[in-house]
């Protein structure tokens, strides 16, 4: 059921780094992209790929994990990705973009969780940084990073409050929740 | 398999328009949406879901179907989508918006498919008509339109060929081609 598979891909930020992720992993994942949905067909989305320690630790330096967790700068070592999709806008084939990235990533998203691992769509990325480091042609924009890896993390979805607070939260168990809308706030209208 | 899912899920632009959808499925795929991952959480969509023959033909009115098929002014009487799920960003929540409503929107017509029906993701649409019409308050802005319906349209992905021409096209039979580029285009570094 997709709804199963929908409700277990929680965003993942620690893993056991100590599992590896080889590149046909990430290969087949970037597959479920390229076969999903894109605007008028232009299929501008480019794709890096990383299973390789060096380059996942230039890439892990470019970004910025958990906005609403201050205290934490992110997974330690161990515990951090072991790949990454960067995931590109090829500005050759379309100066913009609309949502094509966000389609790709849940289909990379929902394809890594069936294989029991688990992800995260980072946007907090230090993208000149990247671009230099990965030698990212001009051309290229980089839109996200997903990083992937085999999670050890506890996610629970909980109700948003009365307070409305949206904000994710770790307990003291370090089992990490996160406040979803329900169905009647977010249907405005229905005929 | 997620991976055959997402392969049957073409965007399909014909329906069996005689074949009804019940507002409470369309409240299960908003679900699925709502279960989707959201930028820093914020969860600024907001829907509007219509089963409704007549304000179906409203929102019929306000799209464009199927930019590269020059002949073709959209799906006739009685292959029209029997629902809709309007997709609006809820500005005051978030001005901006990133690809929130791409990863909502592919968690709809995965679960729209996995039930035997159809959709179609439409940027195309006249914005300022459709909100008069559904008298949608100034702080909801249209993203997207999700038709959905029972398809009746037989979609195949080809490869692209050597003109890179990504236009998809029908054919005598009416058969849709959508041309799709190869993993080793997309995919332009690995490490």
């Amino acid at each position: 059921m997709i709804a199963d598979l929908i409700k277990a891909n929680r965003s993942c930020r620690r893993f056991d780094e100590g599992h590896p992720i080889h590149l046909d992993t990430l290969m087949a994942l970037v597959d479920l992209a390229r076969l999903s949905a894109s605007a008028a067909n232009l299929q501008p989305l480019k794709y890096i790929l990383s299973c390789d320690a060096e380059i996942n630790a230039q890439i892990f330096n470019c970004l910025k994990w958990a906005g609403y967790l201050k205290a934490w700068v992110g997974p330690a070592i161990g515990e951090r990705p072991s790949g990454y999709i960067v995931v590109l806008n090829d500005t050759r084939i379309s100066k913009t973009m609309d949502c094509d990235h966000g389609i790709a990533s849940q289909s990379i998203l929902l394809g890594a969780r069936e294989m029991g691992l688990a992800g995260c769509m980072l946007a907090a990325v230090n993208r000149p940084k990247l671009s230099a480091a990965l030698e990212i042609p001009d051309h290229l924009k980089i839109l996200l990073v997903l990083a992937i890896g085999k999670p050890i993390e506890q996610i629970v979805i909980d109700p948003v409050g009365a307070n409305g607070d949206i904000r994710y939260w770790r307990d003291d168990h370090q089992v990490h929740h996160v406040p979803k809308r329900a169905l009647e706030e977010i249907v405005v209208k229905h005929y």
